[in-house]
């Protein structure tokens, strides 16, 4: 059957099937090279030497399959395999930068899934009603240049990119200057504007938790992104000798600044295991073995994906932050970033696959960002989870069976195709 | 009466009465200008131009007083008013040297006290049995070369000298170096050797705590320097990504570690008031906000006159570094020092001498170390206090009234005189 033949509604399947585990495995092993730490992991962060050489890798891969190179603004990069129309296309993809001493799946996988899928399509030769495009974001960590998921935002809002150019890094090296590098480096890929068009935005990534391992289940059907929220407390105690100043004296912040952890940490334990609460920054001042601390500042960052718990959660944390053991304790809501539903049709069309596929799998909220959360704003957006052994992530201990990867994989692929025959928008 | 006609049993009273309010008051404002900051306070670290520049003003003022300088290898200077015999001479004295942001009169009060302890010699014409030296130790803080209290160490255990002068401070000057600078300002000031024999050495100090201040008594009679014990605790959990570890599978050092300090806490709260815990350094690695806590380190400085208590409480803060919350729990004892008591018949000259005088006082032992501490393996040793208004001290905040620092200055001239007359090792 040449292609032209695959009825419409067969085209994911065939798209599924041609999703080749051993092509995906060999992929996801040659980027994992790019940026590889001696003791095992990644320093791959956003627009360094290794970063540049894996996009130039990847797009002459993509180029191989068949599709058209092209880059933004932002320096993301589009891999576009034709449509049978120029209807807007739909887009898969993730990211290729990485935490300093990270693993080789975070956002790797997505974009390895994305290009795997180009892949298959050019093994079929099937051409959708729609354009299908995988594209690399760039620097989603944020370790490097902050902010993080920058490429995402600013292809979604244009008017901040000139705020994230002036971004310097450590070597005083500014993130506009990381793009005229990334140029340089892939002068034939011709420009694209910001902001232009998308059907639908699918991103495939790894859980970065444990619930998927837990259950036993390869692919998870991602509703929401939960809700974040970033707290700064402040414990304010009075300084002192640590021979020479008796309890009855103290005003030791770091003992105020315990008894408010414990209450944190007692919220913790009375919520239910969806609750996420931790204390992840605590720095005493002076900080010397022999001075009772004057001052402690810590953060908590809350998540959860239903708006009231965050809100009643919220006020808990804030009734904790009254003068404790002699000190004054103050709180400030430092980050807010509400829980966000996908779009139920992008949703409804990874749902369709898994169930069409045959493929074990479960609902599932994402505990961490990812440039899914940014593209809401701009297109229907929804995403495709894979386990992550140990729910490790951040670290060079990320992994993914590669079965599981090649399910998560044909996954997207089925999604992907089943949204870029979708009607409307035909120019 | 002629100096000569004072009977000896009479001379400690007349040159505690000697001691002026007024020079004493000069003297602690002029000694605080070398190195006084904007806002308060002092950076006089050791061997610094404030400091060179203040031991030059103090050893042209000692011998205005008619006493001879001399220093030593270690940078101790020496101000000796002659005796009627060459017998091995009474020392009093302190530091000079600051902490980067400290106080007027941490060691300073001492210095200014044992000068003001010469000029009232010298108003007198009194002359004891053995001669008296006013003694500025070098680097007893520590905080520009380590050790501390540098200077009495290498003058009782010579050996160690060699060690002490290869340290370096943050600019790559050594402890050689700068020595060498203060003999360059001070060509005129002959060298003694260290270790040579004393008979007593009496240190003024302030309390640096709040014990005299809530007592209202302008004299403590320091029976010992309470023993310490410094402990290092090690937290030992799994990091993750705070948005994806349910609490069910966090093993968060943070959250074992506040247990853990929660346990220190308990502790300190069922002692009496003679009891000092504190933990006045925490680490938390990574120390991200959005990345759950892999380790935490943090340290307990510990403190009591009586070896049974801190043998007692040390096993007690053992038995905490057991598996907490799903963390390893270690701790490493990383300083001992015993209990210190000084010697009974300089603290009975000291007694003598509160009592003769009339002044109220207390017994105390001290919570911070001295140079005396060094001293008492040399020489019977013995210390006199005068209060900290609000127990501050190691800051811009120390204050003494002038009339407590007179009448310190007066007992130590009493207790100086009266130990100088002994009898004993005529040369």
């Amino acid at each position: 059957m040449s292609p032209a033949e695959v009825p419409v509604a067969d085209r994911p399947a065939a798209v599924a099937a041609a999703v080749d585990q051993r092509r995906l495995g060999e992929l996801v092993s040659r980027l994992a090279t790019f940026g590889a730490l001696p003791g095992g992991g990644l320093d791959r962060q956003a627009l360094t030497e290794p970063d540049l050489a894996a996009r130039r890798f990847l797009t002459d891969l993509a180029r191989s399959y068949g599709a058209e190179a092209a880059r933004d603004p932002a320096g993301n990069l589009f891999f576009r395999w034709a449509g049978t129309t120029d209807a807007d296309p739909v887009v898969t993809g993730s990211h290729v930068d990485s935490q300093p001493s990270g693993g080789t799946l975070d956002g790797a996988y997505g974009v390895c899934a994305a290009i795997e899928v180009l892949a298959a399509l050019s093994a079929t030769g099937i051409h959708a009603r729609r354009p299908i495009e995988a594209v690399i974001w760039t620097n989603e960590e944020g370790s490097r240049f902050s902010p993080g998921t920058a490429g995402s935002t600013a292809f979604v809002r244009p008017a901040v990119l000139d705020e994230f150019r002036a971004a310097c890094d450590l070597d005083g090296v500014t993130f506009a200057d990381a793009l005229a590098a990334l140029d340089a480096r892939l002068p034939d890929v011709p420009s694209r504007e910001l902001a232009r068009p998308i059907h639908a935005f699918v991103e495939a990534h790894i859980e970065q938790g444990p619930l998927m391992e837990d259950r036993g289940v390869p692919v998870g059907v991602v509703r929401s992104v939960q809700g974040t929220r970033w707290f700064e407390f402040r414990v304010a105690g009075l300084g002192g000798h640590a021979g020479t100043t008796p309890l009855s004296r103290k005003r030791d912040a770091l003992m105020a600044a315990v008894q408010v952890a414990d209450g944190v940490y007692r919220i913790l334990r009375a919520s239910d295991d969806t609750m996420r609460l931790t204390i992840g920054r605590l720095i005493v001042h002076p900080g010397s073995i022999n001075v009772v601390p004057a001052e402690v500042v810590f953060t908590v960052d809350l998540r959860h994906p239903d708006l009231a718990v965050l809100d009643d959660i919220e006020r808990r944390l804030r009734a904790l932050a009254v003068p404790t053991a002699g000190c004054e304790v103050g709180v400030e809501r430092i980050m807010i970033m509400p829980p966000t539903a996908f779009d139920p049709g992008v949703v409804g069309a990874v749902q369709a696959a898994v169930d069409a596929l045959g493929v074990p799998h479960m609902g599932i909220d994402s505990g961490a960002f990812h440039d899914a959360l940014r593209l809401v704003e701009h297109c229907p957006t929804g995403m495709v989870f894979v386990p992550s052994i140990g729910g490790h992530s951040h670290s060079p201990l990320e992994r993914t069976d590669l079965a599981d990867m090649t399910t998560g994989a044909r996954v997207l692929a089925h999604a992907v195709l089943a949204l870029a025959d979708q009607e409307g928008d035909a120019r």
